[in-house]
C-alpha cells in the first residue's frame, strides 16, 4: 500500500484522485503495490464526492503522516506551493508537481532539496500536460547531444491561431469566443503573450541542455499583434502561423531562447499541430528529429501524467540522477540569421531595394515579403521608412 | 565504469557504439559512471577501427567476462541471438537488444529468464527506431488504459505511398527506385507484405495491453495491391493511403489486431507522417490521444535508442517491474464494422443498389466509394458480381 496526499483539488487535483481511483487495478499492476489517496488538501468543502471523508484544511495533516510518502502538489503559483512541497521533501516525502511556475521559478533549490533528503521531485505535467515528454527527454533521448527543441506549447494560443487560419476571423473575434468557451481565461495574457510557453521552453531546455535556464531571460513575444493580413500572407506562401518556444545549444555550449510567432512550412512536422494540441519537436545529433503529440492541458490529460509519475515513485526507478540539472546558465542573446516575414504597402522595387532580395506575394494593397536570412537588427534598420509590419520569423528546414 | 559487451557490428551495431564513443561526456553525466564498450562480436574483421582491438569470434569472450555487465545484442534474427541473450541472462548479464524478431517470439520466456535472474531485458530499438515508445508506453502512459494504438511503423512502406502519393508513379517503380536508394532490400517482402509492422504492432500491443500477443494471429495485408487508382480515390475524399497497424482492447478485455493499409483523413494525426519517418499514435483513457514521431530506422537513430536502454540500466532505474509481460492472450477476429473504399467500373446506381448509401467521386470509366460502417464480410457478400477493387479499411475519427 502506498499512500498518497493531494494538494489541491481543483480541476487536475480532482482529476488526478479520479484516475487513481477509476485505474486502481491496473495502476497497481504498473506500480507493484497499491496507491491509495489518503489526505486531500483544499480549503473548499467537498461533501457530495465519495471521499469526502479525506479533505482536511490543515497542510499537516499530511506533512506529519508518516504513512504518506508521496505529495502531489496542484494548486499552482508559488504561494504556499513552494512552501508546502519544500517542506513535504525536508520531511522524507517524494513530491510530484504540475506545477510549471514552481518548476521552473525554484527548479534548482527544490532539486537540491530532493537530492539531500534522498528522495524524488518529479513534474511530467508541468510541460505539455498528458504528453510524455520531461521523462523520454530525460531518459530515452540521453544517449543524443540534443542541440535544439522547439515546441507549440500553449493550446490556448494555438487554438487561436488554427480559428485565424481556418476561419478567417480576427484575434479578438476568436479570443472571445475561445474566452466563452472555457479555452481562454478571462485574463489571458499569460497565454496570449507568451509567457506560458516561457516558463515550459525554459523547463525543457534545463532538462535537454543540462543547465538550468532562467525564463526571465528568455524573449517573449505573443500572438496579440497578429493581423489576420499576416495569416494570408503566411498562406500565400505555404506556411501557418504558430507560437513557437525554442532553444538551442551550439557547439561551444551557448543557449539561446526565444518565443515568438513564427512562420511554419506545411512540411514541416509542427505544423500539423492543431487546435488545443501541443507538439515538442527534439532534434539529437544521434535520432535526429523526434516529435511528441498530444493535449497540453485538461484534466485528465494532466492528471494521468501526475499519477505517472506517482507510479515511478512507487516503482522506485530512476533514484540516480535527478532530472533537474542544479547548474544555472545565463542564456545568450540569438544574432543567428534568420528569413522574415514582412509586410509593406510600399511599392515591391523600393521594398526589395532596402531588404534585398525576397520571396513575394502580392495581395490587393500590399505586399507579403520573406526576406533572405538576416538578423531582425539589420531587417529593422533596412526596412526604416518602409512602414513594414511587425516582422514574423521564418522557421525553415535544414 | 560501466563495461558493454556488444553482439554484432552491423549498421545498428557499429552506431551503438559510435555513440558511445562520441557522446562519452554527456552520457556519463546522465548514467552516472563512464560507459565503456569493452568486447565486440563479430565474424568479420574491422582492422582500419580505432577499436579493432575489442573484436573476438567468440561468444564466450564476452559471457564469461565478469566485468561485462551489460550485452547489446545488434545482430538480429533468432539464431544465435535467442541463444545468446539467454545465455548472457542466465550469466546475470543485463540486456538490450534492438531485435523486433527476438522481442515478438520469444518475449515472455526473455522476460521470465531476467525476472528469474534479477537482470533487466529492454529493447527500446525494436520498434520505431530512434523513436522513445516502449518506455513511454510502459512508464508515462502508465496512468491510463490504453484501449487502442495505431502506427506508421515501416518506413519502406511509408516511402512508397508518400511518393506514389505525390508523384503519381505506380509501386513496382517506386519499389526499384527504393531499392536503388538503399530504403528497401533488394528482398522487400518482409516490408511490403507488412511482417514487419506485424511484429511491432505485436511488442506495442503486448505492452500497452499487458497481455503477450503472438504476432503470427496478426491479419497481415501489405501494400503491394495498391494501384495508382485507390491513391487517386482516396485523395478524392481528402486522404491518404497509409500502412496502419492496430491494436485495439474491448471493455471486457479482448484484443484485436490487424495491419493493412488504411485511408486517413488529413486532419488526423497520423496522416502527416511522411517518407521514412514513423509514427505511433496511443488512446489513452485518460490521455486521449498522444502520438510519437520520428525516424524508425537508420543507423544513429536506433543506435540512441540502443544506447537509453544501456544508460537506463546503468542508472539502476525501473527494476521492480518488466516491461513485457509474461501471460500471453490469443487475440480475437476483428469483427466490428468499418467504413471501406472500394473501385468499381459498373453503374454507380448499382453499385449504391447493392451496397447500400455510400460517398462516391466519380472518375472516367469509373467510380470510387466510401461504404457505411459495415464488416468486411459483408461488404464482400454484397458487393460479388459488381468486380470491386480491393476494399481499403477507411480511418475515422470518432
Amino acid at each position: 500500500m502506498a499512500y498518497v496526499g493531494i494538494l489541491g483539488h481543483g480541476t487536475v487535483g480532482s482529476g488526478v484522485v479520479e484516475v487513481l481511483m477509476k485505474n486502481a487495478d491496473s495502476i497497481q499492476k504498473r506500480a507493484g503495490e497499491r496507491i491509495v489517496v489518503k489526505r486531500v488538501l483544499d480549503l473548499r468543502e467537498f461533501p457530495e464526492l465519495s471521499y469526502s471523508g479525506l479533505f482536511t484544511k490543515r497542510f499537516e495533516d499530511i506533512l506529519e503522516d508518516p504513512e504518506i510518502k508521496v505529495v502531489a502538489e496542484m494548486m499552482g503559483g508559488l504561494k504556499p506551493a513552494y512552501d508546502f512541497v519544500s517542506r513535504a521533501m525536508e520531511a522524507g516525502k517524494h513530491v510530484v508537481t504540475s506545477n510549471k511556475e514552481l518548476v521552473s521559478t525554484y527548479g534548482p533549490e527544490l532539486t537540491q532539496t530532493a537530492q539531500r533528503m534522498g528522495v524524488r521531485f518529479m513534474f511530467e505535467a508541468s510541460v505539455g500536460g498528458g504528453i510524455p515528454i520531461i521523462r523520454p527527454l530525460s531518459q530515452c533521448l540521453s544517449a543524443n547531444r540534443v542541440s535544439e527543441i522547439q515546441g507549440i506549447l500553449n493550446g490556448t494560443t494555438n487554438y487561436i491561431l488554427t480559428r485565424m487560419g481556418n476561419e478567417g476571423l480576427d484575434y479578438h473575434t476568436v479570443l472571445a469566443d475561445a474566452q466563452k468557451l472555457g479555452y481562454a481565461e478571462k485574463d489571458p495574457t499569460n497565454d496570449v503573450e507568451g509567457f506560458d510557453s516561457t516558463r515550459k521552453i525554459a523547463i525543457l531546455a534545463s532538462i535537454a541542455f543540462q543547465k538550468f535556464i532562467d525564463y526571465r531571460q528568455i524573449d517573449t513575444e505573443g500572438i496579440t499583434k497578429i493581423q489576420m493580413e499576416d495569416i494570408e500572407g503566411a498562406k500565400a506562401f505555404g506556411m501557418n502561423i504558430k507560437l513557437i518556444g525554442s532553444a538551442r545549444m551550439d557547439e561551444s555550449g551557448e543557449i539561446t531562447a526565444r518565443v515568438s510567432p513564427c512562420l511554419v512550412p506545411h512540411s514541416y512536422p509542427l505544423s500539423g499541430i492543431f487546435d488545443v494540441f501541443n507538439g515538442v519537436l527534439v532534434k539529437g545529433d544521434a535520432v535526429g528529429d523526434v516529435m511528441f503529440y498530444g493535449r497540453g492541458a485538461g484534466k485528465l490529460p494532466t492528471a494521468s501524467a501526475v499519477v505517472a509519475d506517482i507510479i515511478d515513485i512507487v516503482k522506485k526507478s530512476d533514484f540516480k540522477a535527478p532530472i533537474l540539472p542544479v547548474e544555472t546558465q545565463d542564456i545568450v542573446p540569438d544574432t543567428e540569421a534568420a528569413s522574415f516575414f514582412v509586410r509593406s504597402a510600399k511599392p515591391v522595387e523600393e521594398v526589395t531595394a532596402a531588404l534585398g532580395e525576397c520571396d513575394t506575394a502580392e495581395f490587393e494593397g500590399w505586399t507579403a515579403y520573406i526576406t533572405q536570412p538576416m538578423t531582425e537588427k539589420a531587417l529593422l534598420q533596412k526596412g526604416e521608412g518602409l512602414a513594414l509590419s511587425m516582422p514574423i520569423r521564418v522557421i525553415t528546414e535544414e
